[in-house]
């Protein structure tokens, strides 16, 4: 008999069970990054966004109806879990060099440069386990791991003392973005690639290499893959070593689409596959065919001239807008590539996140450098997007911001 | 200067750090599985698979290119985490009853079920913590919350001496599938929803709903929503209680959008949001805009009344096969919705997990019910699908089981 109990007094304040941990670490920063998108005549440049004229929207069109006609049971029932066979095919194929053998056993489509990471970080990390990660680093990253409570090793390519064996050592994998990093921008030297690959090699640890905006070069020549390099330490046989490559559809073609994909060794792709049956079981069929026939008939390579000029355009014209109005605060490299300047302050004790509050004012957002750091340590840096607004957008809020540092000098004086 | 090592020797087996401990608990069965979709001629009873004929393929592939054609910024760019505010209030509304009133900060939207109770998991858990189940349960659930170590608590709302209170006491969460139950296609009494919605506001536990096979109703009548039974104890404003309902279009029109939802507390919803952003930061526009469209034109109630026809045939012809061939061996309830029948086994000696083993080599593949218990020890059961298959196919597997259930009695004799 099913024991029957009072009718409770409903009491809307009843008292739950408290949220995991880890949500209640999440950088309030985020808060006024979402608060920006509400605010009349406010100008974002704190955001990672591509400019939403270059998505080939006709195309894509076309292409959706064709592929949902030509594979109607694909792309309606349940695929596999890694991803349909055809565009894992074509993925190791795109990648594969003399050196780098690969097959479709290499490679797993995820929905988004974000959910690789994400079981990337289930595959390896127990609660609490160690990790590396290049220095300052993508807020995306901090964000996918938090869950699993990691102990936040930071790893400072640019720091000349550095000693990787310190930095991989105890860690379940290291992560680094080495084209244009996320956020500074920097393009890695072939030399530190090198060192990299050798001590995961060395080491035995996983290396994540994530590469979202190597689409994006705007000048200087392309420096080798992390795995292409481990590929040539390996004498025969398809790819079996330590580096997890993460590419993506969303910077070369359209972000909406949610592809990407991790290369690895077969035997990691099982163990992300794992992770990813208890993610979201497999992949919208319709986003990985538009994504596969985009691929085929080179749509993303159509496109990339244009994007390429109109970035690299938008990119000088920040530049100068910031040569001419914050040079007295900041300074920075003019990246190769990718979507963002990183400008560090001249004065160490200028602190960008309270730069952030007086930027709000001036109606312009900007990302300060602690949401970069898993410690929110790092005060000293902003990341600028320039891809996503109009040259005039740009150097108004250029505009914006050095009245911002004048109002914050002019309180602290 | 960067400290320089010597070039390592490469070796292929060089120790690599280990996986995480949960990815070494993943039932044995599943590789099973998976190998029974490779062997030629073998007829797979195992899964929950719609059948293919049932998708409305010429008219999604209308809507595919009409809705890039009008929505392509929203379609190719990034999308709001939560979903696009259109369609969170297409489902609001869709939900919403003189009891249950929703607004569209009710609402999340996922890439499946799964997705919905990973993230569930992540909002909730941390490591190693408690939550209840509906004993046997969903195989996806299991797998969706492993990563977070759960200690699993089974809850079986068939058992008449149920104490409901220790069932919650402690948890973080609850899950139930009141309607035809996956595995055992039972579905939960009134009486018993209204005792776990008590439950749910007297204790204050969340209490997770997963709902994707209500419209899989073959006869009787519709039981209320357990969301439903907890917006009763409100007395106004916008839904607030402890339930969280999930929906998804896999069941109603097609898995491969992977498109799902979840309702709950706008406070869930703002956390549940958190989870997804490190999960894959936004669901594909093109799905969203897909399922939207459907739900707009109804074309999921338009093709209903024959996919209804079609399965409720497929259980009519499955369970005259099962009386004919194997009513010796098994006992069952004819399930009034869903997908599934579930066959326990008169001889309490009888390991399904063994059968399936003597299946396999009859080329039938079955579903034991050592998957559906995250403790692994239920195995007088199994699972059986009634409608991906052909009732011809489904009769053959019957036939072929009987077989295998002689050749393990004769092994046994």
């Amino acid at each position: 008999m099913l024991k029957m109990r009072d009718e409770p007094n409903y009491e809307l304040d009843v008292k739950r069970p408290d949220f995991a941990d880890w949500t209640t670490n999440t950088n309030e920063i985020t808060r006024t990054f979402l608060a920006a998108n509400l605010i009349p005549d406010l100008i974002n440049i704190a955001g990672g966004l591509p400019d939403p004229g270059v998505y080939p929207s006709g195309e894509i069109a076309e292409i959706a109806k064709k592929v949902v006609e030509e594979h109607p049971e694909q792309i309606l029932g349940y695929g596999p879990v890694e991803g349909f066979p055809e565009f894992r095919e074509t993925i190791a194929k795109r990648f594969s060099t003399d050196d780098l053998k690969l097959t479709k056993d290499n490679v797993i489509v995820v929905t988004s440069g974000t959910q690789g990471l994400s079981i990337i970080g289930k595959a390896l990390l127990n609660d609490g386990d160690t990790m590396t990660g290049q220095f300052p680093t993508y807020l995306g990253a901090i964000d996918a791991w938090r869950p699993r409570n990691p102990d936040f090793r930071n790893m400072d390519l640019t720091d000349p003392d550095i000693d990787l064996a310190d930095a991989f050592a105890g860690s379940k994998f290291v992560y680094s973005v080495p084209n244009f990093s996320n956020p500074t921008g920097v393009q890695v030297t072939t030399e530190m690639r090198q060192e990299l690959v050798n001590e995961a090699h060395r080491s035995g640890t996983w290396l994540v290499e994530d590469d979202p905006y190597s689409s994006l070069l705007y000048e200087d020549k392309e420096l080798p893959k992390l795995i292409d390099l481990s590929a040539r330490k390996q004498h025969s046989g398809i790819y079996d070593g330590p580096v997890l490559y993460l590419g993506t559809m969303s910077k070369e073609l359209a972000p909406g689409l949610r592809i990407g994909w991790i290369i690895a060794a077969p035997e990691m792709i099982e163990v992300l596959a794992k992770a990813k049956i208890g993610s979201d079981m497999c992949t919208a069929g319709i986003t990985q065919w538009i994504a596969l026939e985009a691929m085929r008939t080179g749509l993303a390579e159509k496109i990339r001239p244009a994007v390429l000029d109109l970035y690299r355009q938008r990119r000088d014209d920040m530049c100068a807008a910031m040569d001419e109005h914050i040079s007295d605060w900041f300074e920075w490299e003019v990246p190769v590539g990718g979507m963002f300047i990183w400008a560090m302050s001249k004065d160490c004790e200028l602190n960008t996140d309270t730069l952030l509050k007086y930027a709000m004012e001036q109606k312009v957002c900007i990302a300060p450098s602690s949401v970069f750091d898993a410690h929110g340590e790092h005060r000293r840096a902003l990341r600028i997007n320039f891809t996503h607004n109009s040259s005039e957008m740009l150097v108004e809020a250029i505009r914006r911001l050095a009245k911002a540092l004048k109002a914050m000098d002019a309180d602290n004086a």
